[in-house]
Parts: structure tokens; sequence; C-alpha cells
């Protein structure tokens, strides 16, 4: 199957400006960038005509099945709302809840130009399932919370979940270990998560210094921030990729930079949860790569990139006090090359570049808050909304096409959560 | 004209909870809310099913027609951006671009579920010009900076205004003073400024405490705080707007509660010009009216008030490390009431009420990013999107319907955007 893009004004993120191009996909890759050869026949045609062609966007951090509780416990402290509210609602969940949680939230997410996404949760086999019904590219990773007793039986699920469903779906689902956080598994747990994730190669998707609190009993419990208690463990031997990291200390920056940890800056849900701001800007200063992730919709409460873009904008400028740091296209480096890097395929996708996998978004220009148009690197972080991506492609596959979704019965998921909610919430 | 909106569940904003109600207009006003009489008979059935109606949304602060620098001047430093950037481009706008420019700006704020604004720039009767075309409730001020030699002028200008355009359209446009701040006015034009509002009982609308800066320099000018200095000089005897308060000093809460000061919160541009975070719930708890606004989308880039109600619940949180602060239907009051009652005019809407003006839209709730519907003040909070919005009702004249704009012809508009900005930049 060949398409060809055309008309359209192309953000590269290989550091062009943004131009008309022309786009060639053949089955799952980008074929040519630039201008079509002569006679160059596509069995699809899009016009990109009054649209802006950019990588797909990478939401490098969620649990997507967390749409079942969105907007169910909100503005509560924070125990609260996790004992009281989320706990009890999670464990009534089961696989089928997991999947159809996971489909809407793809739904959204393809909708807001989403292409790939780095997930933890449960029954991570459900999220692989719908994503590769719904196209989408994905990085599963099964929570794991460490209790002795318990400690095979989750090790050896996570080797399942990589021997079943690693690189399936030419390579739209790979698999994370996920440890959940420093202060949910012990030392000895980890030592022997980090021994399997090194026997198969395994990346390693966690959280980290969320909250102030998780720092200071990390202090002192070990007399170690959770990212030197990590680095001390040997976690960051694997690729590691770590959200929020929003309470840093001086010592935190050069072990993350060292080891090549990859941060999730997560900007809604650390304010929402009441946990602060990431220096994000001095991160990215120090050498870090950080992308950017919406966190479940339960704390955010949406899954929506665009906002998440601008906010990571916003935040560090006046966070700083400088509105000239993290200009525009920086932001979008962290909504696309580098969230790929955190997913382990930035050999693979982040980037409009021939020989890469075809995963690109169209968002249209015709609107009257992206005009005038003059700097369309700032239109679409300061400006851009979900509702302006038009045309989705994943994996060289047309997954939404002028805003209809191709491989989502979005009535029948409805119907699903309206069910599934109906029985969680009684 | 009468029109009945019913199926849809509706939040009145005059404290109860959301439930599926009929609404009635009869001309420009609300005749019911609750249920239709026997055997009503209106003219247009508008059904809302599936959507939420609620009062239009405030912007309490804008300057419509900077959406002609939209984009074009980003990531600078504070001074360059304004005196390199900004200043000169204005210098070549006229009549006509203000008009334009405002015209543009309202079909973005009609789109995003805005009904009702409060603008100051200057050559603001094309402002009042365009907003009475598209059906808008706009609040004019011209913006007053004050230069000895041209004090009866300006003066002059401002009561022309308040003649010629005070509650005309049947009290779409009503006429505001705009000193623009205190650093651009000196205390001799201010006094002058404050005696001609006595005189007409003329609102004033104003810029204050926005940066570090203002603060320092009029510590060391006046030995007062902006607030405090403004409050010495009698300002705070008229209705008073005032935009930004960023950066307030523990004598100033008292000041602006005592003297009923509306304080409007921008959260985006206060971010994104590197200024900070306003101590929004502090002022909320001292009793202050705080409404929220957009600042000019060369600041902020868009006007999408909703990213503005979900900005200021979410930094309210963050900035005071507390997840129940300002929440969801706090944050809506915010965006119609309190901002009703900063436009001064808290009697005649931002609410849905028998004998108010018919200003409502309705949100769309059948979307992905909106499902499960559990709590929803929370959903139009932190998950709706300023593209939900697909009707919108302005003193009982349908300005939008089902995502279609009934007053502004949109490819003229772009048409006449570009012709201009070509004109501009060059």
């Amino acid at each position: 199957m060949k398409i060809l893009i055309k008309n359209a004004k192309v953000l590269t993120m290989s550091g062009e400006p943004i131009e008309r191009k022309e786009i060639g996909i053949e089955n799952d890759r980008f074929t040519f960038v630039g201008n079509a050869p002569e006679g160059y026949e596509a069995d699809i045609v899009i016009d990109g005509e009054g649209h802006i062609a950019m990588p797909g966007i990478v939401n490098a951090h969620t649990h997507s099945s967390m749409s079942l509780l969105r907007n169910y416990a909100d503005d509560l402290p924070f125990w609260e709302w996790l004992t009281e509210k989320v706990w009890p609602v999670e464990e009534k969940m089961g696989p089928e809840e997991v999947y159809w949680g996971t489909m809407l939230s793809n739904a959204e997410m393809i909708r807001s130009g989403i292409t790939a996404y780095a997930d933890m949760y449960f029954y991570s086999a459900e999220t692989a399932k719908a994503s590769l019904e719904a196209g989408l590219r994905c990085s599963i990773a099964q929570g794991l919370i460490g209790s002795s007793d318990k400690d095979k039986e989750k090790l050896e699920a996570t080797r399942q979940l990589y021997r079943e469903w690693h690189m399936t779906g030419d390579g739209l689902i790979t698999v994370m270990a996920g440890p959940h956080a420093p202060y949910t598994c012990d030392d000895a747990f980890l030592t022997k998560v980090i021994e399997l994730c090194a026997e198969l190669n395994l990346p390693i998707h966690t959280h980290l210094s969320e909250s102030e609190k998780e720092v200071k009993d990390s202090l002192e419990k070990h007399g170690r921030s959770p990212i030197q208690h990590m680095n001390h463990l040997g976690l960051f031997k694997q690729h590691t990729l770590a959200a929020h990291c929003v309470h840093l200390r001086d010592e935190d920056f050069e072990i993350l930079r060292e080891n090549q940890v990859h941060v999730v800056h997560n900007p809604s849900s650390n304010l929402k949860l009441g946990n602060g701001i990431s220096p994000v800007s001095r991160l990215l200063l120090s050498g870090v790569n950080v992308s950017i992730g919406t966190d479940g919709s339960c704390s955010n409460n949406n899954l929506n990139m665009f906002e998440e873009i601008h906010l990571a904008a916003l935040l560090a400028k006046g966070s700083t006090r400088d509105p000239a740091v993290l200009p525009a296209y920086q932001a979008l480096e962290m909504a696309t090359k580098n969230g790929a890097a955190a997913l382990n395929l930035g050999s693979e996708t982040g980037k409009i570049q021939t020989g890469m996998k075809a995963d690109v978004i169209l968002v249209d220009l015709e609107q009257p808050h992206l005009y005038p148009h003059y700097q369309l690197d700032a239109s679409l972080v300061y400006s851009a909304q979900a509702s302006d991506v038009r045309t989705v492609i994943v994996n060289g596959k047309i997954v939404m096409e002028k805003g209809e979704l191709k491989t989502i019965d979005l009535e029948k998921t409805y119907y699903e959560i309206k069910r599934i909610t109906n029985k969680l919430s009684n």
C-alpha cells in the first residue's frame, strides 16, 4: 500500500524549517520526504492543503484504562483520593474493564494526534489487544508492586508478557518491565526485577520522585534520594523511562544525565495532585532527555497532549520567570522524538524521515485560533487544539481520516463504558 | 422570538446540581428554567440530548485585536518582545485592523463558548462594531496612557466612546475607562481619569501588579505597592476590573477585598510572559471576586477559556501543593458569574436564571474525552475542550448552531486577516 501526502507544510523534526514537502509512505515506512519521484503513483493520495504534517505525538506515560475513573473523584486530598476512591474501584477491575478502558483512551488519543504511548497498568495483555485493534503503537508494562510472597509469580508474568507480546503487530507492541515506584517495591524485589531486565534486555517504566513525601521518606530510610537509591541498586543500567521527576535534588540531575535516564514530564497531573512543577528546563539544560506524558485520565483528566505540550512550555517559562526558556520547537521535540527515545523507539519513530516508521498526523490550520499563519511551530504549541488533528497514520495505516475514526467503533465503546462503569461504581 | 432548550443537563450556576431541566427564552431573556408551562409553544426547539447547557463563559480580560499578532513573536525576553516586536506592528494598526482583528477573535470566542468579554485596546469603537455584528456581549475600554500634553484629548475620547456606545445593541455593548497601568499613567492623569469616571459612573478596566518589576518600581517610587498606590489615589472608589494581580503583598489582599476590586486571573499569559502564578486561592479565601481572562492572543496564544479554566484550577492546586483547593465548581463560578460581576453585569448574566439575559451554551458530552459521565462539573473543568461547544446563544440570539457560526463570515474574515497581516508584517 502506497500513500502520498501532498500540499502539506511539513514539520519533520529533523531540524529543517516547516515548509511544503511531499511525503511518500510504502507499507509501514516513509519512502521519501521532499518531492515525489517523477511518475510516482500512490494507492491513496491525501491532500494536505491548509494542514501541517508532523510526526505522530508520543504520550510517554499513561495508564490508559484509568479512563474508567475519569471525573469519578476529584478535588480531594491525595491519600483520600487514592485509598478511598481509586483503589476500591480498581479492585473490581478485570481484563474486560482494562480492555474497554484502553479502547476508550485509544479513541481519545488517536483523535488528539497520539500515535504511540507508554502504558503501565495491570492486565496489560488487554491493553496490547486493544491497541493492536486500534492500530496504535504501544509500549506495555505490567505494574509491579513488590510483596515478597508473590515475587516470583509477578516476575514470571512480565516474562510471559514479553514472550507473548514483544514486537507483535509488526512491532506496534513492545514490552517494558513496570516496577511501580521505589516506595512500593522493596530493594530485594527491585534487584530481582533488574536481573530479569538484564536477562531479557527489557527496558524499565517506573515512577520516580513524584511527591515531596517520597523524597523525604527515601532520605530518611536510605539516606539517599529516590534517584540516588535507584542508581545505587543498579536500575539505571537498563533503559529507564522515569515518569514525573518533580522533586529533584542537585545531585539527581547528574545521575539522570550520566545514566541516560528518560524523564517523562506530566505537567497536568503533577499540578492536579498538588505535587508541583518539575524543573524541566534545568533537566533539558543538563542534557537529560525529557519527554511529555498525560499520566492517567483519573489525575488529569484527559489524554490531550496538545494541552500538555502547551503547559510544558508555559510552566517552564512561568516557574523560571524567563519567557525565553523552552521555546516552541523544543516543546515539540519533547512530544515527538524525545518521547520516541523514551519508548526505546528513537530510531524508528518521532520524525518524518525516509526509512522511519510512518507515524504522521495532519493538523488543520484553517481555524480561527490558528490565524494568522506566522511561526507555525508556535502555532502548534501555543494555539493548536487536539480537535485540529484531522488525519492520523500509524505504521503506514490510516487510523483517522478527516476526523473519522477508522479502527474503533465509538458507539460500541460508549455502550461498553456505560455498562462497565455502572457496574464498577455500584 | 421564543426558544426552548429541552433534554439538556443544566448547570445553572445558581447552586443547584446539574440535572435535566427545560430552558425557555423569550427575546433576550430566560423566561423559565425547570419545566415548560403546559402547552408551551416555541418558535425554535433545540434538542440538548447528550449536552450540558451552561451559562455563556465570560472572558474578563482580553485585547481582541491582538489576534493579528498571534504567533508573530514568541519565546523572547519580555522587553525585546514588547518594544522590538509588538509596538512597531501596533503603530501600523488603524481602525480597519482593529475591526478585523476583533472579528477573528469573536469567531474564536464564540466557537469556544464565550458570550461576553472585557476588551482593552485602541480604536475601541471598531471593537464595538465588530462585536455587535457578531452578536457578542462586550465591554470596551480605550486604553489610556498618561502623557500630560494629550490628557484632555484622551479623556474626551473616552467620554465620546461612552456617549456613542454605552448600552447600545440592546445592552450588548458597555463602556469602561481603560487607564492602562500605574506605570504607564502618572498620578495627575489617573486623578483626572477617576474624576471622569465619577462623573459618568464609569467602571475602570486596568492592569495591576502583573510583574515583579512593577511592584518593585512602585515601592521605590511611591513607598507603596501598585495596589496600595491606586487605593491612595482613590481609583477603587469606582467599580474596578484589575487584570493579572500576580505579585501581591500581604496588605494588598485586604485592600482588594474591602474595595470590592474585581481581580481577573490570566493564568496562561502570566506563565508565558514569565511573570509567574497569581495567588488566586488566597484571593478567593480572602473574599475577593476573582474571574478569568485569556489576555490577548499575542501572549497566550489563543482565546480558549476552557484551557484557562482548567489551568486556573490546576495551578491553584500545584502552587499551594493542595489538590483540594479551587474545586471544579468554583473554577466554573470564576468563568461565569464572577466574570459577569467583573464586567458590572452580575445581575444580568453569568447564570441560567429566569429574568436574566439569555446567554447560554451547549457542550457536547458525546466525546471520548468526556466519558464516562460521573461528576459533570469536573468534566467541564478537567476534561472538556473548546471544540465541545456546539451551540451558543447570546442575548437570546443563536450565534452558533451545531458548530456553525451564524453571524460571522469566516472565509471573508480569513481573507481580510491574510491581507492585513501581509501589510503589517512587511
